[in-house]
């Protein structure tokens, strides 16, 4: 592990939009001191022995759990998993009771997810430590967007100019609107795809992130793609009436192999998981050769300890 | 840490009626130690490297299950957590079998939480290593009573002659129970003060504590008290008959910045948590200077510590 | 811990069908080296660190869990836990998906509890790392079944010859399975004991294991029996119709010190727990001297421990 100082102006992870692209590198590079330790025969390092990991998971998650203990455990650190339900307002209020007496219990890092957006914000707002988001409502999923452009980077060697096409349901994505602040910063070309319902107005996003562009037709959108992200589609949408039936989905924006040939020869497959197969990604594109969806999973530990250990180091010092 | 004997003739805490005033010294001492090396950049020691608390919790309880484990994690313990449904006498059969189990599995410590009150002295009965009483139905909850009594004894240096106020729903509070018996062993004096029906027959309190007073006003309860000991209001109670109206409580019984004014300016507020702020206890006041509600959780995690060792101590030895 | 070379053709433990006498052998003897670690002040070896164990538990199981998580923590693997509900066959490709995200987070044992029979089997063809069955629906308990047939050699000091009875619900039971196949390959002699529709046909268990013996009176089967294997009655069985009433079994099948003594007199009681005391065992023969329960839950641990080190260094080598 190189002695990288950690990130100076920084206490939380909440989202990527206060990110600076030299913050960006900062992580990407200690990811890659972390993937070094990850390929070790032993991998398992000294560096946060005594300190506490929190996983707060107000909404479940098996996978986004496992890769934070993975990752603390990856770094000696202790690791204390706690589930409960989150549900109204007046719950509001117990969250901070919650996280003052995990403070004074000696908890020294929390990681956070909440089905309210917002959450982590007002626990950051009452926690001395550094507070990681791990997905808040609809709102961020910093970590994920990080993996996400660590893979990228890893790949192409850098994020600005490629042309970065994410498919499905942006409107309620927080893997999506995370991305958009990294790769906006970071100087890639980002088109949004899906059904008008699941995507929003353009002037909206434009707003946002001035430059992005929003299409509805697929192949359009894949058309000379360095990156096609895929987002879950979740079966909620369309008892809500934001989606005619799943079978109009599939045939209009469903990544086929046909599809895909669209895209640039060296694309990347992205999605966030878990996938629903044969919905949103044919099952032989998930497992084509283009396809870096493991690569995301084993990259997400590298780049939850590099934040872990430079949060960790920021506390102390 | 100092070398301290282990609790000599003592192989569980169950309640505090058992305690000598030599081993509530012994365990606040040990504490100290314990507190000094949660103090440390790294707060963890190798003494119970290789030896197995499990936490067997058949009532949830978040803050007092992760006390446990910090404490556990601290002295370098393995740490098992389950928990189970508690429910009808038949199942004590198998509280039986689960401890022997335990035991067979080569789990060396127990704390149990349980809803019913005694099952922990069935688990002892059992089980040939110690057994940590973590709260078991209305009957004791020892470790909140010794982090409760450590505390005071660290603002005051004592415990003997101080006044400490108990509020609230003393007939049903575990936690009460347990602090009676320490604060009476070591000579505070105890006003316990609420509705009738949630404080009961002053005659039975007097019979069991002699000294004992028993008010049913909170401002007379606070006068000249060294120590508010606000109790959690179970909503249950009302539905219970016990109270006419959580209005009516409030009005009489919550803790407010006016009532707090009549005891000792030095008084310490105390709360086991978790707490219904605008209940029994008004928001500013459990976050006023005098509050000692967050200390008390932190002190927590010293006390356990100071069990675990005294207790896998007295197994080894 | 001797310097054994691992279990050189194996890569998983699904079931016992296909285990060598000679593997039998090297898991016995792994395992005596396990348990003098086990015995030990100190009882954890650095032998795993590092390497991360995960308990994937599709159906509860707190004791297998429990022992699965001892066995990896006294040779230092970091373990996590996961539980989840197991339905439909829809599931079967999602369990798939997760096994791959599970090695793409750097999982590299997986213990897999699955209520569908065959479940480890379809995750052993998808998971680069050894899986190991800790009991998938009516099909087998590979671990469970190692750990009755080291406890009878402990103390027969050879399997070959002896006589084991098997009583209750073998039709449905995943422990009888993997022991019929375990005995029959070490050359024990087996009589399987209870109802007929609890039993099922004769000639279907004399197709798979040649000489075995059914029969469907307890006391015949008893008689000079060295091992008396009592397996758990489901009570779902009688809800199904196999079974008139509990109180006809009772009388029929339930192992009574009576019942007992007409086993040979140093035959052991063996069950696989949890018991129902006073239906398919009387609560006097669960302690007697001659139960080695406990003992069985206490070797469980060795075993899994040799079975955990032996695969772990397949994987590596």
């Amino acid at each position: 592990m190189t002695d990288h100082p950690p990130l100076p102006h920084r206490r939380h992870v909440l989202d990527l939009d206060d990110f600076t692209p030299e913050e960006f590198e900062e992580v990407f590079s200690q990811a890659e001191a972390m993937a070094e330790i990850l390929s070790r025969p032993i991998r398992q390092v000294p560096t946060l022995r005594g300190v506490t990991v929190v996983n707060a998971f107000y909404e479940p998650s098996t996978r986004t759990r496992i890769s934070f203990e993975q990752a603390a455990k990856a770094l000696s650190a202790n690791v204390i998993n706690f589930t409960a339900q989150a549900s109204s307002v007046v719950k509001g209020e117990s969250l901070v009771d919650t996280v003052r007496t995990l403070e004074a219990l000696g908890c020294d890092i929390v990681v956070m997810r909440h089905s309210m957006s917002g959450a982590p914000y007002l626990v950051a707002r009452h926690f001395h430590g550094p507070v990681l988001n791990a997905g808040d409502g609809q709102h961020a999923h910093p970590t994920q967007a990080l993996l996400d452009l660590y893979t990228m980077r890893r790949h192409f060697g850098r994020i600005s100019g490629l042309k970065v096409a994410i498919v499905g349901d942006i409107l309620h994505s927080r893997v999506a609107r995370s991305n958009l602040w990294g790769l906006s910063k970071l100087g890639a070309q980002v088109v949004l795809c899906g059904p008008p319902t699941l995507v929003g107005p353009a002037a909206y996003w434009e707003a946002l992130f001035p430059g992005v562009q929003v299409c509805h037709r697929l192949e359009k959108a894949l058309d000379g793609a360095d990156v096609v992200m895929v987002l879950r589609l979740q079966r909620e949408r369309q008892e809500a009436g934001l989606l005619p039936t799943i079978r109009e989905y599939i045939r209009l924006f469903s990544l086929t192999m046909d599809r895909l040939a669209l895209a640039a020869p060296h694309a990347l497959v992205m999605h966030p998981g878990p996938m629903n197969e044969g919905v949103e990604i044919a099952p032989e594109v998930a497992r084509c050769a283009q396809s870096v969806i493991e690569e995301q999973v084993t990259n997400g530990v590298a780049i939850r300890m590099a934040l872990l250990y430079m949060l960790a180091g920021a506390r102390r010092g």
